[in-house]
């Protein structure tokens, strides 16, 4: 039987937030590795971005690997990461960046946990007006 | 101690096509009541709109009941449901509206499952130019 998910089990939820840290660490550093290893290597993977949507693992690393490294600092606003059971999360930050005044992003991630690991299995990013 | 996620079990996959499918005919038909009782109704559930960001359940209920009735119809495409073990899926699709030539809108949701059923607790959509 499928038991219903506990919502924000305190070490599951610890565990999010560092590979949540680890991710946006790899993100404003162009670490296109470690960005990689962070999302699950599946067809099923997706990536909806700023400009582009990416679906399976093989056009989100060819997104990555031609990225341009500049202007990817940014502030996080608003971050709110919930865990359900103890495979699954959900995280959603805004965030602002320097270069890009009167607009907020959004950034939504949905993680699993697989025996390598918290992996992204679908992403969503996008920009609009502040309001 | 914790079970990996199995992906895409049949009957699993099953029943989110079919909530995803309620979602967007409640969605399509401004059926509000539908569309509120389908999200988790909790402070955490979050969703970033086309164009405003809705933090828990009382925010996403006002803009849906402030919202106009017009101009809701619109077709979908490439859309890839995902599901990991039993109690917890991805529904991703891309969708166009006849009054918004040149654009492509996104819509992500995570569905998990609790004692009342299937539910969003977290959505993300917006628009941007086509390619």
């Amino acid at each position: 039987m499928s038991q219903y998910p506990e919502v924000d089990i305190p070490d599951v939820k610890a565990e999010v937030e560092q590979v949540f840290a680890a991710y946006e660490a790899a993100l404003t550093g162009n670490d296109v590795a470690t960005l990689e290893a962070l999302f699950r290597d599946d067809p099923r993977t997706l990536r909806y971005g700023a400009t582009e949507n990416l679906y399976g693992m093989e056009e989100i690393r060819a997104f990555r690997r031609g990225r341009s490294p500049k202007g990817l600092e940014r502030a996080l606003e608003r971050t709110q990461i919930t865990t359900y059971g103890r495979d699954m999360a959900v995280a959603n930050t805004l965030f602002r960046r320097e270069g890009a005044p009167g607009k907020v992003g959004r950034q939504s991630q949905t993680w699993v946990r697989f025996p390598d690991g918290w992996k992204v299995v679908a992403a969503h990013v996008s920009v609009i007006d502040e309001d």
